[in-house]
């Protein structure tokens, strides 16, 4: 199975500027599973609810998961996609990512830990971690960004039966690319981590965001198959085998999930 | 706060030696708070049953806690050591660590997570993780090995208020080290993680077993503030600044703790 990331730098409001960059890259490459950055259409650093407003949509329903469904089909892939989701339902705005494949729409994601000011512009996710399967029978699972600083998130996927964790990203911390490799360890599970580069600074009264790149692919023994460099704009694809993900077997004796011991886990889960 | 570690490669069997030994080592130093090796005073590779009930003690009130508590008296040092325990009253054998300071025996653990043969000879730990108050009023926690593969293990000592986890290791798996940093920022607490080094092979039909050292002490932040090598045999001590982990807060918006989502994380906990 071929899983593939495209690293770069959104413009900020330019939807479809950056629509049409992924179609390109996208074009450019055969993958059965791609994962893009966080907020990938939108750009990151938002200066006021209006803009939330104005660059949200509903999903499915708006304009990128069409545009991503289309190119999901033509190029038989399946894609996650980090965007900023309009409910009308609720009239809220989530930091959300869709699951789309060659049939369509699949599923979104809504993040449940939000960071920094994103707590400004978004509510938090109210929809449980996504699982969903793949037509190969493969489960995907997804989390957002700031979501892997806890290691419930990883392991709730996992323990859904996730073998593949998409993790569309927009770091700006240091930590997340190495703390990756122990979350697929632990898990057993492969993740792709697919972060952007360039800078965001809308006006002075914001801080300047330097993205980290290092979007990267880890397999089940936390090795890492694929890292980019912190700043490149690159599309990649790797091989990796998914079946590795379904043996949570350490050893005869030991087993990931099975050797877990909820009873003395307590403090985790207030009554 | 100056805590330390001693990495050494124990004498099978040989619990006078290894204690004497430690004796000797922690008489070099000045440190608050001092870790030991799993299974310090016996040795790893069991080879039968009998074996195990010959180095098993009670704790307390076995010859090694009495020792220990000993040293801690006089060093004026909490010291938190791996010993292999019997139980009397259930007649059970326990992967254990005891924890002695100043004013004697404060507190045992027993290993949760039993790692590959361990769990031929010892029972499972049926005490929950253990965090015990220093006069300082500093709160440790005590995990053993393998315990680290699961994140609930760190993850539930530092929800039961430890600043600092006291880790007892004889690891034979390349994996720990690194993942502790992990382990260490996603719960923004300082780990000392004291390994044993040498090799083990009781006799033709047991693996060679090689300890991997690299002994270390990672702060708040997943910084490596000491890391012995893979072979040597020392004593080392480090200054940590336990106050560092009562501060959960990342920025004004996030909190390790606080922003945690429990009812999104069901699948951990089967009803």
């Amino acid at each position: 199975m071929r899983v593939g990331v495209f690293q770069f730098a959104p413009v900020f409001g330019a939807i479809e500027t950056n629509l049409k960059r992924v179609e390109e890259a996208l074009s450019q490459v055969e993958a059965d599973l791609f994962v893009l950055p966080e907020l990938f259409n939108s750009g990151y650093q938002f200066a006021s609810q209006e803009e939330v407003a104005q660059l949200s949509e509903e999903i499915p329903g708006g304009l990128t998961t069409e545009r991503l469904s289309r190119l999901a089909a033509d190029r038989k892939m399946v894609i996650v996609a980090g965007m900023p989701e309009y409910d009308p339902a609720q009239d809220k705005y989530y930091n959300a990512a869709v699951v789309v494949g060659p049939n369509g729409y699949m599923g979104k994601y809504r993040k449940i830990h939000l960071y920094y000011k994103e707590n400004l512009w978004f509510s938090l996710g109210d929809s449980g971690f996504l699982v969903v399967e793949m037509a190969s029978g493969v489960r995907i699972g997804v989390m957002i960004c700031f979501d892997w600083f806890f290691p419930e998130s990883a392991r709730s996927l996992a323990l859904q039966g996730a073998q593949i964790i998409c993790h569309p990203t927009n770091l700006v911390l240091p930590y997340c690319q190495q703390a990756m490799l122990t979350r697929s360890l632990e898990n057993a599970v492969i993740s792709i981590t697919a972060n952007r580069v360039g800078k965001e600074q809308r006006d002075k009264d914001n801080e300047e965001l330097a993205f980290t790149g290092q979007s990267q692919v880890v397999d089940v023994q936390g090795r890492v198959l694929l890292r980019l460099s912190e700043t490149e704009e690159r599309v990649a694809v790797v091989e990796v085998d998914p079946a590795s993900a379904l043996e949570k077997k350490l050893n005869v004796y030991n087993h990931l999930f099975n050797n877990r011991r909820p009873e003395h886990y307590r403090s985790m889960f207030p009554k």
